[in-house]
């Protein structure tokens, strides 16, 4: 039977109501996210069977988080319990020219005090259909780092294929570190998320004439990297933002044969938050019904990142039929 | 005194706050609407006097649909209690990308077991200046049928005017089923709203040039209805859907010897529920003012279809003043 | 490996927020619950896995419940899907003097329209731990009975303890259809939950002396019953009504051999809807562990009663500690 | 056919939600109400057609306090509009040993401006059942106090039943002023609402003997008011404050030749306001049915005066049965 | 130490929830604010000390408008308390054609009571660093314009500069009114915000050539009131409304030897109340900081303006780095 | 001119509305506490000027930390902005038999990172007319204990009354270390909020007679501590808990030569955090005033504390004139 496994920290987020800015409210309106709970429960919707390795602290509102899950049907038995605090954020919901804001209260969480010693890493894995995480955890700590370097050596030990999203968080940690980790984790990656300045400034790769368009030099540098480290293909996006309630959006897949974009998508935006993540969820999906066709994979993935937008909460809910009747052109109201 | 009557169903509406999807909402806003009830809450912020012909069961949800009508001045002298189901809909309003959904929990309601019996309708139609009905009430089953054609025959016998609104819902009944009775209907009618669609498809009218635009094979097909019929008018919108947010919409009538086509008037929407229901009772409104000049009986339609859009609820609450200052350009704020 | 099953129908609640009356509000809370379900999830909070049978609209509301049931950690693989109406409840929450008003809004729903073909009984039974319905799913019509039998039938041939709860409700069948079915439905039952009105009435067991004390007479009935079909314990509670916001309750039960009362407990009520369902859950969460002490089950059930009415929504969300600290007497916050 | 008649303002109640007290809230909910108003609108849900004389602003809020009546059924015909400010008041809820706040924002609103000129007082009261004022109304001024004399007068050419209920608000007018006024209006009235000091202070009717009881003096100058103006009855209340929430109270009335108290009945409250308007009512559609049974009115009085704490809003909301159900001691939820 | 003093009316704004209109809402949510205090909370988010004279109620709601001012770090001990109507407006959110509503119930309100007596000019003004008032003040009543006049005056004997805002508003006073005021407070300002229309129907200064182009009249006629004033600039802005939730604006400066136009912004609404009010604290700040970049003070100021429509609330919270972000063109989530 | 300094730390806590459970919510309410906080908040409304010695992180959500406070009216420029954690706390209300939660989420916040060179201590102490600090702010770690006994060796070289209250938290740290610290704190305080266990426990106190009554030892070690340490008063309250939502409180105070116990009150809950605070505020108030009339501070202090369990959010919002109007008995509503 299929068995998804994702790798990361969910947190509480707190965001005001109604665009209220954070000093303006008396409220918070409460989701569960976080990069890589929110591919699982995307891929929940798509008809999946995820299971999240994570570790919460033992309180009320760790089990709200995990409710949450549930509700998904993610199998929630990868997560252990334990310390004192609950990862938490603040997402102030940007309106036209004014930007959205994120702070985050999650230093010393409970996830980043994760030790391997909590999980069973052959039970876990031995049966296991995919793997997913993303640069966010690794930027979580030293404890954190171990738990999934444990997790890609099992995958390999097992032949399980891993997608990672480079995801990197300026606010989370430095440049220099994040290279040397990002270089330890790619050799162990077959799908790769990620943009020409991830491969340009933490994979240190160049691009071999330097005046090349941006395009060309992509091109060029993500065959470098596929070839260096054995990829099967490497997924990005390419946002243009309008203002904080539009903007438009595209994605390209590089293989060492082929190149593809997809059309330009302009979209108004209830939630911008996951939309990264649910295009990974897409992409994954029908990487796993079907390695071969990764045009479609893109095509799929975008609408999925598209359709994210005009949902709240971190998480994409939409079913396979959601992404084809939007691919059909389907926009009306059937009574 | 004037004396308007539409019969329909009153249900339910329940609708998930701030764009959520109804398997994310712990909480529904409660709105009463249905397409009859709307096009006379419409007429009756138009100015006129109002009466709804309906069932409800004879619960405090049944009382609180009258007060929601006596609210906006509605006569309910008309309205049977009797029956346990109130008619439910759950609306998902749709965000951009992401299409509004209507779920139906209607069937066996209260309105479908009307009966003839519980009416006096020498005493409804002596004295009424207007009749309208639609689609919707006809789909609901034999005995609410039966009342709707002991209406159009008091209608006869008193000579009131009747419009019709086809509203064909594939949700509710069968193309065959509603041929048939939609043929009975249309003898009936004195004003019609219509669309190619529903001339083709139902009245089974055929466009003499197939090959013909669909400009040209619309007029030739409705001016065949209108003979056939003898049709005073016939009424449609041509709605463009960009996404859930935001569409556009130009109308047209068509009677034996004219044509005219309104604008085409792009907007934002709130709530898009009785939009239709809207551009009726901005029509009839004209019509029973002035039966002459249907050119400005459209106008007035559309820009009253196109503003029930900014309101939320199933109906609109338009004065007479507003349609005439948008239509005048007017678009600020005074203080 | 633990399967507690139960078998009912899972209802949306709506609930006028803020004590409002139902002809007041503009919106509802939503919340899932059903006797059985209820059961069920209390369960799942004190520490089981449990197992729900039903059916449900194969719509996003039908999804929410179901969603519903999940988060509460409930096995949902056993819920069928088809027809189109959702069954509903209103419930105007009283308050002092004014009392509680439940509108159904339930008749035809789609678990009405169950089927034993939908369900692979054998697969279901055959390593169950417990077995619970209640009046209410026998109340629901020819085809919900032909479910519950096979249940039951299959429940003698596995072997699979059985409680059942009597839940009259003259709003859903009349006493004489309900005597029927209930003399047919108790010599399948282990444990019962029933009153002396259920006892006379439904079960037609007349006390030996008409002039002997109400307790006495109880005892000499319920005796009657028990060795007539083999029961082994009868549990009831007792309530007294001091306003829509403050009542008190105490429970017995009484085996061939034994009587126990416990304390009466005198409360405010935040929601008393599931009260007795958590009752239940309290008494059989014992059972399930020792079948032998039967007063520490109904000290614990009346405890998890009690606390129920703390707690807003259909079902009880109390841990095993929560009923052991309110026996113990703690009262406070601890920080 | 029935018509009863009252005369008064009709404000903008708002109130902070959850007990919040007014400089904490960030949002208000919107009642409308006043005495006279609420006596009314409790009225039409004891089954009674009521006609409001008032006066309102020509804005959307004046619309909504009109609409709001409508819903209660209350015929608006006799409401002017002009004027510029709408009367509010704010009300801060109680909550235990803090008890409630109101402030008025009331000064020079439009109903102060009201005008004998804008009414038909012969075609308002040629076949008027029933007219009821408060003294509240008295308190507003001039030219309020003018309609309200044309009324009396009407009242008294076309032999319309007059109560009057005394009402003093010591934030609205002097003593001095007030009890000049009372004086001329109670010569008018059939049945007043009056307590011992009402009659002691305003109407300057004193004790025969000082040391007697508190109940004998009622009695005693009650007696010399109802002979001196011929009333025929006095109605009271005598409320005990326990806390915001928690009141107890007490009813009487006292005729040339009867005396009766109802019990005590103790309480909780969701919301006092218009409680002694309740009680009004009560009585009064007690007489309208039956004139001669005084003591049924009270009991029923007082009654609906105690369930209106259970309801929020200025108005009860009462039916006919709700009352009987409490005398009967109905308590409980039927499901 | 800078201290900046504004004078006039803060009011409570009563607004609807989800663009609901008015006659539609059961709760208002509750703002304060006023021209002159959006100006001065506008200002304390730019870093500085303000000052704001005005007269508010004896009550908890006055108690309330002092609170918000307060949470801004507003000075509020030129705050005179008496009188007992709160100036109140309520403000209906329009959407896309459906263009935004303000209805005043501000007539007679505490401030329209203040006295010149109630303050110490020469202690306010000894060491004020600027004073801003606009013509909404002046329209407020006789009183009102004594206390005006009487800042000003103090502002020439302790050399403050002023700045003026035309603000005329329609709905408070007539033309002839307001224009006598006006050419007796022009004298004493130094930085005036005016319209073409305020130049020439206020201040009745004609163009020398009416056939000139709109752009010329303007830099005409206000170069001649400069001229006859010794203005030190004039500022205007002037937007183009395509909707009631889409505009677009642009800001120009005269001078006596410069002219400057900023770029035209197109935005999106979230809340036009106190949007010029925002534009005139970006130029004062500016100005306060350094009075010889009109250019900049200019083009600061229309994007502070530009984003105030995007923060519910009658003032901007924006700080400087917002405001030199956006105009560096950022407008990303940076996580 | 006076100020009252207190030092603590300042959290968010996120309460669930409507007495939903952690795991039932999605949305929290706002509010800013900490019991030092409090009790500054609370003798602000008394007519106090506090200052606040603090830290919080330099984010929106510190901000709306210290707009909290100003509007208030506490002065803010002693609080340090730095680190990056919001001690956060989530507060479960309780209700009925069910008690309230608290959920610490404060570990590793900006306040434990405080240092003593963030802080001029002579100036912020030189002129002060009172400090205020308590247990929980000594649990918080190494360097907050620092600032705290800078504070107290500044009050020793200032002269200023200390004044100090126990508010041991189990959660928070271990009794041993407790134990150690409270030592060498009480040498500096002048009036202290202790109970008897604090003295016996944490203050090593024993009673010289084990067998005398509660209050007799009470009463004896109480005195010891007070001549040990040269105490001027010591206070305590006394709270029965009959539920989450009913309890009663007694207070008394001890000191050398006089004991005196307040009635005993007995009331209802909408929020009990804080309500220590609340009795400290009320003492110290009438302490500042006149440190004579204990008597009186005591029951000033009982009600205040009684008073804020109405009241929501951690602080109280009382008035004198409240507490008058409660100790002289009044509880009406006056129109």
């Amino acid at each position: 039977m299929e068995k998804i496994i994702t790798l990361g920290e969910l947190m509480l987020r707190l965001t005001p109501p109604d665009y209220a800015k954070i000093d303006q409210t008396r409220s918070f309106m409460a989701n569960y996210g976080g990069a890589e709970a929110n591919v699982a429960v995307s891929l929940a919707y798509l008809g999946h069977r995820c299971y999240f390795i994570s570790k919460l602290p033992p309180t009320d509102v760790g089990d709200s988080a995990i409710k949450h899950l549930r509700s998904h049907n993610i199998c929630t038995d990868y997560i252990a319990r334990g310390s004192s605090l609950m990862g938490i954020y603040f997402y102030e919901s940007g309106f036209g020219g004014r930007p959205s804001k994120v702070i985050y209260n999650r230093r010393h969480s409970a996830f980043t005090r994760i030790r391997t010693t909590e999980f069973d890493f052959d039970e876990i894995f031995k049966d296991a259909t995919w793997f997913h995480v993303s640069g966010i955890t690794l930027a979580l700590g030293k404890s954190v780092r171990e738990v999934t370097f444990e997790c890609l050596k099992y995958c390999k030990k097992y032949h399980v294929p891993v997608s990672f999203d480079f995801n990197f968080r300026s606010k989370l940690w430095e440049i220099d570190e994040a290279r040397e980790i990002y270089k330890k984790v790619v050799p162990y990656v077959d799908y790769l998320f990620a943009s020409y300045w991830d491969a340009n400034t933490m994979m240190e790769i160049l691009p071999d004439n330097e005046n090349a368009s941006k395009e060309e030099k992509t091109i060029n540098v993500m065959r470098k990297l596929i070839n260096k480290y054995d990829i099967s293909a490497v997924f990005m996006t390419d946002r243009t933002v309008y203002s904080a309630t539009e903007n438009s959006l595209k994605a390209s897949y590089i293989t060492k044969d082929n190149v593809y974009h997809t059309n330009d998508y302009h979209f108004q935006i209830l939630d911008r938050i996951g939309a990264g993540d649910a295009f990974a969820s897409g992409v994954i999906h029908c990487l796993i019904k079907d390695k071969s066709n990764l045009e479609h994979a893109l095509d799929f993935g975008i609408v999925t990142c598209v359709l994210k937008h005009t949902i709240s909460g971190d998480s994409s809910r939409l079913k396979e039929e959601d992404i084809y009747d939007y691919l059909k052109g389907c926009k009306g109201v059937v009574r």
